[in-house]
């Protein structure tokens, strides 16, 4: 019988499959708890974690360890969590949204037959979503509706055009569909995320998950979101090592049952995370030692390439 | 050369057509202000006007007109405008979202071949959003996720089923496509509003707009939305006579104009609104005068059939 650290959904969803098929028994960590933990680790060991994105501009933060907390991280896979982070261990799931990665690709799937999630972000990179949105000018004659301070180009409704252009889904190109899906998907996050940030008083907002990844547009389009509801006071954050943020968390969690008793010693194995970074040449290596027992040790290294 | 009050986005789009063709002037009155005069002349005219709505039961809420301001109301259209009213023309829109009316029935045309904004309702009435959103037991492998309050029957990811069931648009009931969609709509729509009343402190939240118009299984979805995300603590409310807020409102502008000195003769006619009210056979008659010039006056009764 093999013991493994396991997290998520899944971890529950499929623990009979495992045990059953494979003899492997899952040592569940709780998901939020491993992200936050991740993301803490991140953000506390690892120099120019956190950027801001806007414009095509990737921009470098340097946070203050003794003024991380309280922030705010949107975690966005399937769904999206808000969770305010007050420290080690110490967080709430305040708010989320139905509206989240799975509603991209779900409904991308359904309106243009793409059959992955990176061949619904590179159609939506190619298209127009004024094609499809409603926007301010379409309403007010191509003026803007100053007195409210709505630009002629803000998008009134979504996908609201389709509603009287006499059009079938055939006749639209999938890119511009898929286009306006991100733009409404991750406005609505930038929204209600910043809506949080406000009601907890959380000056700090970081981005992570699936359906972020690095990938340029969709941070584009979160930072803008952001920018625009918060009227230029908050700015979105996203790491630099995102992707791996439970996987990184359940990992450290060794560490904090350093005096557990019942720990197996299949657990005393020798890991090591490989976590690329693009636009930095520089080779670091961050030893992190775990101590499970008195005495013994997890090594890990984290490569950062 | 005639003279008529209009309003909206369409008095702007469509002035020079109705001047040229018609030979028709608007005289137009700004959208919002003519909304917001809807409202408060309604509720603080007609008896019984709000009521809030749950599990199907319609309870009248009685409003002390001292203690009416300030509110919050959403007026969902194509888009949805977020207003925040301070008094009698005393108001600022606050926020809002780009997934209204127009993306229900514009993603509903798209998706499903529906015609029309009643056909797509009718259809979500019978449909199941479960076939489509991810539920949180659909994650946790049929369990709630308790430790964060979500129970298993909430929705992790809208339409989040469909990247992983293999099945194609043809493949799903259009009835629950447009559930799932509704569910949707009216779930973002509630949590934005909420989270909008908490940042200002608006005790009150009114939805109004052609999204409503009343509908039983629309204002319940709105209401299960709010008393989630507020966690009991807010009530959505709904107006009897919503419907045509706008136009109300730039009727009573007349009143408001009463010392203009430019006003033409022909405003000077007698108009009558009928306001439906299916759930009340007492037949009600407001006489509305409007002091357009001293000593003169429009005469104008609202009948609450």
């Amino acid at each position: 019988m093999m013991f493994q650290k396991a997290t998520g959904g899944g971890a529950f969803k499929f623990a009979d499959l495992f045990k059953e098929k494979l003899g492997i028994v899952f040592d569940k960590e709780d998901e939020m708890h491993s992200l936050v933990c991740g993301v803490n680790f991140l953000l506390k060991t690892v120099p120019r974690e956190a950027f801001t994105y806007l414009d095509g501009q990737k921009e470098f933060v340097q946070i203050d360890h003794n003024d991380l907390y309280p922030y705010l991280l949107v975690n966005i896979g399937s769904g999206v969590s808000m969770i305010k982070v007050d420290g080690d261990g110490k967080y709430e799931r305040i708010s989320g949204t139905s509206l989240g990665g799975g509603t991209f690709l779900g409904l991308g799937k359904l309106l243009t037959k793409c059959k992955s999630f990176d061949e619904l972000l590179e159609l939506s990179h190619q298209g127009n979503n004024r094609v499809i949105d409603m926007l301010v000018g379409d309403i007010y004659g191509g003026t803007d509706y100053s007195k409210i301070g709505l630009s002629s180009t803000a998008i009134a409704s979504s996908f609201g055009k389709a509603i009287s252009d006499g059009k079938e889904l055939e006749d639209y190109q999938p890119e511009d569909v898929a286009r306006s899906l991100l733009r409404m998907i991750s406005n609505n996050i930038g929204q209600i995320a910043y809506l949080n940030a406000l009601r907890f008083g959380l000056k700090r907002i970081f981005f992570g998950g699936f359906f972020i990844r690095g990938l340029e547009y969709t941070m584009d389009t979160i930072s803008v979101a952001v920018h625009f509801w918060s009227r230029g006071e908050a700015k979105a954050m996203f790491l630099r090592h995102e992707g791996f943020l439970g996987a990184l968390g359940a990992f450290t969690s060794y560490k904090d049952q350093s005096h557990s008793t019942d720990l197996k010693p299949h657990h005393h194995t020798v890991e090591r995370a490989v976590l690329k970074c693009s636009d930095d040449d520089s080779f670091r290596h961050i030893p992190v030692t775990a101590n499970v027992n008195d005495g013994e040790a997890i090594e890990c290294s984290i490569n950062l390439v």
